[in-house]
């Protein structure tokens, strides 16, 4: 993705808020792969909140830098997963961060576990990554 | 409201998509006197669409500067509504614009009247304005 | 592009601001054809600064919906210049708009005129489109 | 502050990309207490940069929600500090968090310690705190 001019700030850079937001949409072309994506976690009627963020960033990302945002889902147990991302630009990483996630039915909006379909869809996924 | 740093860009000025939200932020204040306001809207199955809008930049707006967002409600006819605004630094105009608006039922997202009690309201407020 | 999940807002659509972001995304993407663009542009310490804006909203956007954003530069006069716009999905076009820009002196935020060899370029592709 | 409407998403409730917003306004009406605060910082040469940051949702944010932002600067150290944060809804906890920060010459991006008497005066500060 390349940075938007929007997502600058009065120092010239990527506005610190902005990472969350590549994380997130990492996130979805993530899911995408599997039965829906997350419009379809949605229409089933399940949404993924988040419960906690983390970002360290090591060099500032400037207008129009084109950026790599590698991601991959770990630790899914019951309701809860998380996800780890790397930034990069031109193979260097320039940011780095996690964030934690937890399903809840959309009407509730109590804890449910992630479905068996995507919890298997993403182990197969991740064990045959490299 | 004061400029946030993260409504600045890489010119060292407000982003221009930035008195969008300053201008939604004034409609919520003005309905906010109004019976429950805009949340109070919602509480009752309506939503108010926004169908257009119109700004017009005079002055650059910097970090932490200090504005004042004036704004009306005008031309209630039926369900449509427009809200015109003036935004101030120090007493002097640094930008405008207007908005239009309309009513909709939240579960069919079809036009419905503006509720007589809110046309009454914000029509006697106008009318006292001076 | 893809509607980004922060896009959204609480009525579950695209908020409003969004699409003047996807405007600049839409111009600086136009702009990119020539010698540089956007970044050339003030590397030369030239800015374009946005004068005034306009959108109309005819069917709302969703989250991960696909849109294509058709752009084209017009009224170029001196230190002026617009762009007209019009965003599409699944070919039906759900909004369009116009912004009024000016090209001003990076160090003194004075309006200097538009460079030749990008008025010569941008009035050679345009008068090339169909 | 008031959460805005823009600030929400289609899960009906605050972006968690704009708690990192929230938090840097927090930090800048915090610094306002001190000699011209973050402007006045920006004006002397100095910028702060953002390293690192950490937030951990218990309860959602929804629109017109009133939350309080209680911050304090932490661990002065050379050119870094950092910041603490919890989110308060009508008293009740409902996110907290930290950033970590660098004091950088804003010409050259390099480190540059925190000056002193910006020290001293937040030390002074935090240890009148309850």
């Amino acid at each position: 993705m390349r940075v938007r001019f929007a997502e600058t700030d009065a120092q010239g850079i990527a506005h610190h808020a902005s990472y969350l937001v590549w994380f997130e949409t990492a996130r979805i072309e993530y899911l995408r792969r599997f039965d829906g994506g997350y419009p379809g976690l949605r229409q089933q009627g399940i949404e993924a909140t988040t419960s906690e963020v983390h970002v360290r960033y090591r060099q500032p990302a400037e207008f129009d830098d084109s950026l790599v945002v590698h991601t991959r889902c770990i630790d899914l147990r019951g309701a809860r997963f998380r996800y780890e991302y790397v930034v990069e630009r031109d193979g260097e990483a320039i940011a780095d961060g996690w964030t934690g996630h937890a399903c809840v039915d959309a009407k509730t909006m109590r804890p449910t576990r992630v479905p068996g379909w995507l919890v298997e869809a993403i182990t197969a996924a991740e064990s045959a990554a490299p």
